[in-house]
């Protein structure tokens, strides 16, 4: 049977992974997929630098539509990235027939829906492993390795660059600010890191997750997005006197009234399998009613893990596209005419309505009858504490200190209701600085 | 589109479990597969506790052929085990042109070869992913997820029992036999427990996962197996004392010469994620060389982790029996005509070839020169020591004991060159008592 024929849209980082792997596995490859995968095309703006990397005998170009009205074409890979022209180009190879491969979190978790629409219309598939947690298989194991399951909840570390930064500024007790720029010498980090410490990727990647694990469209524009900016060294610090370890987590939960959809750093028991996920790792836990907690977890970037997703769609598609396309694995797991919100029932949840358990720090005046006002205003909104810290004026401020740090745990309550005792405390004058507040997930 | 009829055959833990679970979540299911998955007909012996099980309007007979004589079943789940009649009925109803799912490791791992080309000769499918590691979806990993990859070695804490049994051992630091007896007692462990303790379960399941990592025959009579029964308190205290844990490990390894494949018990770096799964909990590790290391945690075992797996098979397929079955999934992952033994290519090797670092224990008199005898005999047959541990003799022996315990960590070494030393080890006047040999994976 004759090669399956690639095109590839954009040869940098990730495209010269996938280049390079298919090369040095293809006898691997050729025997799993039963037939040869070969990229016969490639496009890049930097024709010089394509060339480089593939070397003579495939050929290059710099019009990406080229690729597509190439009729021996049947497989286009886009790694272009952002929202723009590679949202008109996969459109356009869908529209020309061809099967898409994509790592684009950002392009599906925004246009999921018109471009999952269009491959079903035109009954090729659009794969996308290499866009969640790069070289681990999670989108796999939730669409199809866990389809029995009732899945209650998903929390994930599925970004490398935050997840480094957390690691070195507890392993060191170092800020974030001078992580940060060790992050950006070393690599880990962008020159521009916004969207990876703000948390935006991490939501692309948990919208995802999401509409698989439950069977709803992509609704980015709904997640709560909080990064690690504000993060200090204390609050680490404190966590782990209390046996936690703070992750930035991607988290999408089952509630009765909807679905959470959220980012943001998180206390995690410190004895959880996850809690010791270190450096640029990832690792995604998943909730079902079945199987009960399972865990996924290996190198959520890179040329080369993030090009082991690619191809492995490449092979998926060289294996299944002779499926009837009306019951082969749907894009998002659950068949499109089945997601829920075409049948209103599962709403996404503001973060106002998500329930949870809260790590608080308060910047206190070390005097007599604090803690009982802090306490009191906790107990009249209903609020019932886990656990309190209260440190040796000394120790936090320095000899002769008349400042100290109280700390307090405490178990499940809405947000809206812990928001508004906040605003109560931050109010009172003994609370003398901006209180920290971060979100606690047991994950059991 | 009419649903998939499904017929069972064995209604113990696992068939409750998928007949439970089916029902429970068959809204859900039916969105993912595209139609409807019902069980219309059970098996077993037992005719009344089936009955109990499934209720009416469902068949329950005695007899497993008039399941497979069926014309509307479409798919046969066999749930029986071992390796005598259900070897039988697998073959009928694969000869009946039904799809089978099973959960026999043991059946598959020494008949496979058989199995899956009656298969590929019908045209249909057997799914196999809750015959390893329960609930964890790594065959799929393996198959699908991971095929870039030119797989290195694989590494997986696959028996439950063995692994409650071991961290147990640690926790409380109490000797096997004490342990074996609570775990029988909660239910971890069978009235006979053999084949967990001895190795046997996870060498069925790491000869699968060879198999279709390596593309090779499943050629469990040549697997490696020694269990945990020989494993004394003593040497997971001194293991823990220099870093490391005692898990057993299902092993198999891409070597210069073949493939290894073995299970023994084996000291882990405590740093490692894999170090720290504790309790009835599996865990599997695969070093890829594009993906690097990746790792997989769940429940191994239980009637709904089963089932979830089982019931994956199901929707898969559901989704997927309709490509075209000469490039659809090969059942090891490898098209069957390209399984590298019969190209000559890749035998698994005798434990004597294997290579890897050891942990010894050696009780020996107190008295002067006895390490430089024992060091003395490593050095000569070119083996290098990593570190060594000689306690006071009355910590081992209490007050004025003149014997003692050494622990020797070697580097890399053959084991058929370990075996040597060891005899000549053995052979000196002041080593008292068998000396213990623990083989040692650093995983990285």
């Amino acid at each position: 049977m004759k090669p399956i024929q690639v095109g590839l849209l954009g040869i940098g980082t990730v495209g010269s992974g996938v280049f390079n792997v298919l090369q040095r596995n293809q006898e691997e490859i050729r025997r799993r997929a039963g037939r040869g995968i070969e990229i016969t095309m490639v496009a890049d703006l930097d024709v010089a630098r394509a060339r480089a990397v593939v070397g003579e005998g495939i050929q290059v170009v710099n019009d990406a539509r080229a690729i597509i009205a190439n009729p021996d074409i049947d497989i286009v890979i886009e790694l272009i990235g952002g929202y723009g022209i590679a949202r008109a180009l996969v459109l356009e190879a869908i529209a020309a027939g061809k099967h898409v491969v994509t790592a684009n979190k950002a392009l599906l978790a925004v246009h999921g829906t018109e471009i999952f629409a269009a491959a079903s219309a035109k009954g090729v598939m659009v794969a996308f492993e290499a866009a969640v947690a790069g070289g681990i298989p999670i989108i796999k194991a939730l669409r199809e390795g866990l389809t029995a399951n009732r899945i209650q909840w998903i929390a994930g570390i599925i970004n490398g660059t935050t997840n480094f930064i957390l690691s070195e500024m507890r392993d060191k007790g170092l800020d974030f600010d001078v992580v940060l720029k060790e992050a950006q010498r070393l690599g880990y980090a962008e020159a521009d890191p916004t969207f990876d410490i703000e948390g935006v990727d991490a939501a692309h990647k948990v919208t995802l997750m999401s509409a698989i694990a439950f069977g709803i469209p992509v609704q980015f524009d709904k997640a709560y997005v909080e990064g690690i900016t504000k993060l200090g060294a204390a609050d680490i610090k404190y966590a782990e006197q209390l046996g936690y370890r703070i992750k930035l987590l991607g988290i999408t939960k089952r509630a009765d009234k909807g679905v959470e959809l959220r980012v943001h750093p998180s206390l995690v028991p410190a004895k959880r399998l996850i809690a010791n996920v270190e450096g640029a790792m990832n690792a995604v836990v998943v909730q079902g009613d079945a199987v009960g907690s399972t865990l996924y977890y290996g190198k959520g970037a890179g040329s080369e893990p993030t090009a082991s997703a690619v191809i492995a769609d490449l092979v998926d598609i060289a294996r299944l596209h002779t499926a009837d396309p009306e019951h082969r694995v749907p894009h998002l797991a659950f068949q499109a005419n089945t997601l829920a919100d075409a049948m209103g029932t599962l709403p996404l949840l503001p973060m106002s309505e998500v329930v949870t358990s809260y790590y608080l720090r308060l910047r206190v005046a070390d005097q007599a009858g604090v803690l009982a006002k802090v306490t009191g205003l906790l107990a009249e909104a209903g609020v019932s504490i886990d656990a309190v810290l209260q440190r040796e004026a000394d120790e936090v401020g320095g000899e002769g200190s008349t400042q100290t740090d109280l700390i307090i745990l405490t178990h499940d309550t809405r947000e809206g209701t812990m928001d508004a005792v906040i605003a109560q405390m931050q109010a009172l004058p003994t609370v003398l600085a901006p209180i920290t507040r971060i979100r606690k997930e047991e994950l059991n």
